[in-house]
């Protein structure tokens, strides 16, 4: 075996931060195909935006040193030549002496240079009276205002939110370059998994849970998932699978297959490659000791506990914000809050624990209580609120312990 | 008009908080569908998790009796008489002085009642020296420990997420009855308006936005969108696109045509419905004040302003947690955190304004500045973090000033 250790959670973590992003394949796909995908180039706008002059207000279109010397007192008259509302193009130039009705957002007349509020105005007939002076540029939006045709607007590297489909949008820009997902094989091994489509349970038999819940979790983090299905316990199988993931796919994540016993094949398969990098055989954590992290060429691999309850908590702790730094995805930040213990926590000296807690009030206020169920219980991870995490060397926190809860 | 008057924001909040759920219709979908799904019925498991006795360690499943006195220095041999792999049916049954060796997970033979894990023995051909003594139970999992058969695994009106996927699947359910998901129509109004399909942007037109960007954010909470299109300022083309959204939806939600000006046709025809009631018209909120919130019978229609900025903002402050309340989504927490301003801001009297507002460093210190286009820049929303709330009173927030901001 290349390398084989067991770790604490920090230095897993460095291990796994080390790793670079691993792929750069583009794709050109339509702007709604691309909402929560990753840009790959920067993007120009090829127009301005508005790319006519548009009024900010309902008004008159006027020439504004027509108004000079207008107030309550003193009204101005003009004569309307047009009504243009938006979407509307105008017809007519002003000339001194004239406005035109211009809505908001609508497209201004040649000549005009400001807006007179339809507040400030009095209209009879075609006659508009002026109330008030304004300056050139009143209340007009000038080409370019929002985006300048040519400028950048949005960088390589970002993620394609709302507002920035809102922006390219209005840009015009129908199709945009970004980056491929990065494929994720899922493997579930073990003799005793069955699909969760099969009606009747055999004894020691029990539903494949990861098939779904992992799968998900991993689908949050923005790449593709692609499920390889149930792997028996034996070598030619799994070696098979290893094989045709390693083959599909940047990422392999295995779940099941690590403990200490004799079923314990995901190891043995992995270490016969010769180009692996065994990097992680274990970390000092509870539940979910036995991790794999190895590294076969430019692909990754993991091999994560098989209780679902270890996998996913062993996935949200290492693995979530590594595929979500490899795909482009904001990472997640844990929602925490420190509370008072509401009863005696115990916790296994030697390993870094992440313990299931719930929340529950006493006498008002939110306290943490322990879920008593263990990893290999569905329902701990059904009923718990977040973790705490318990030192290596804390073996008991006392009643009224103050910790900090990561919530799910 | 049956009602019209211009609210403040938390009048808005409440009027629109006394609205009931709408819709209890239900289907019955299969579990990899129902994620993200809200339960219409209690759930109850049809069988026990585990459905077998199972060994929690690897090591010998034994008669607990067998082992009493057993120590270090007074090893007590068993005869090991089966294997038993996790997925294995134990062929044997236990009889005085036997074992059989037991993966974790592995089912455990009958007349067992204890395991003795594996650091605790040595194995000489068949013959398994034990240097501990258990008590009946120790490192068994019972049946029905996780689940029990019968037990009400997940309550109605809960959304299904993961960890709830995973406890139904582990149980072997295979479909699940879920509320239907509420029909929001969204339509788009105003001559200026194109489709962003559009290659060339005629003088007076602008590409929709709202199409793709309200579409989107719609769609986060929970709902089912129909975007009904783009339709003109005109009486006709209105009418019937409303009658159709009220005929295909429970709630309609229009952006544009709610301005003052002369091309105001959302109210007109909201106006002639006999059995409507426009609960809110203008709402003393900048970006956005020309809002409307409507009932016509068991259905509630939005007109929103049409500027994106505007109408993005007004959903996510008054439509979101709405529109999640109604679908059974998880309301969403603002994010906020208080800082000082950077420079002197701006606002309105009389309109409690919701300003967009970026983040910037000064001296290493986060603080507020104000993002000096308006609503009717897509570029407002682009480049804010967030926006602070100013009341309806103030007209400068003086630089230092502190502030909270929600973002985005």
């Amino acid at each position: 075996m290349k390398f084989l250790k067991t770790i604490s959670v920090d230095e897993f973590k460095n291990i796994i931060n080390s790793i670079e992003k691993l792929t750069k394949d583009e794709e050109f796909i339509s702007l709604e195909e691309a909402f929560n995908r990753v840009t790959s180039k920067d993007i120009t706008s090829p127009i301005n935006v508005p790319h006519f002059r548009k009024s900010r207000m309902d008004g008159y279109a006027v020439i504004a040193e027509d108004t000079f010397g207008a107030e309550e007192d003193n009204l101005i008259e003009l004569e309307l030549i047009e009504i243009i509302q938006a979407g509307d193009v105008p017809q007519k130039e002003l000339h001194k002496g004239q406005c035109s009705y211009v809505a908001t957002g609508a497209a201004i007349p040649k000549n005009s240079d400001g807006i007179v509020m339809v507040e400030f105005s009095d209209k009879k007939d075609s006659k508009i009276s002026i109330s008030t002076a304004i300056t050139p540029g009143t209340h007009i939006i000038e080409i370019g205002h929002d985006v300048k045709k040519g400028d950048i607007i949005v960088k390589k590297g970002r993620l394609i939110d709302l507002s920035t489909i809102g922006i390219l949008a209005s840009c015009g820009i129908k199709k945009v370059s970004v980056y491929k997902k990065p494929i994720v094989s899922l493997i579930s091994t073990g003799n005793e998994l069955v699909s969760h489509d099969i009606k009747e349970l055999e004894i020691g038999k029990i539903y494949d849970i990861n098939s779904i819940v992992l799968k998900k979790a991993i689908e949050n983090t923005g790449v593709e998932v692609i499920f390889q299905g149930i792997i028996k316990d034996q070598y030619n199988d799994l070696k098979a699978a290893i094989n045709t993931a390693l083959e599909k796919s940047e990422i392999v994540i295995l779940s099941g297959g690590t403990s200490k016993g004799e079923g314990d094949l995901g190891p043995k398969v992995l270490e016969e490659y010769n180009d692996i990098e065994i990097l992680v055989h274990g970390v000092k954590i509870k539940p979910g000791k036995p991790i794999i992290f190895a590294k076969f060429k430019k692909k990754i691999l993991f091999i994560l506990p098989g209780y679902p309850t270890s996998a996913l908590s062993c996935f949200y702790v290492f693995i979530d914000n590594f595929l979500r730094k490899i795909s482009g995805f904001p990472l997640r930040n844990k929602s925490s809050r420190i509370m008072e213990t509401g009863e005696r926590i115990y916790s296994t000296i030697g390993r870094h624990e992440f313990k299931a807690v719930k929340i529950q009030k006493e006498n008002g206020i939110d306290k943490i209580f322990p879920i008593k169920t263990g990893s290999e219980a569905i329902s701990t991870m059904f009923y718990a609120d977040g973790y705490i995490e318990i030192d290596e060397l804390e073996s008991i926190i006392e009643r009224g312990g103050k910790r900090e809860v990561f919530f799910f």
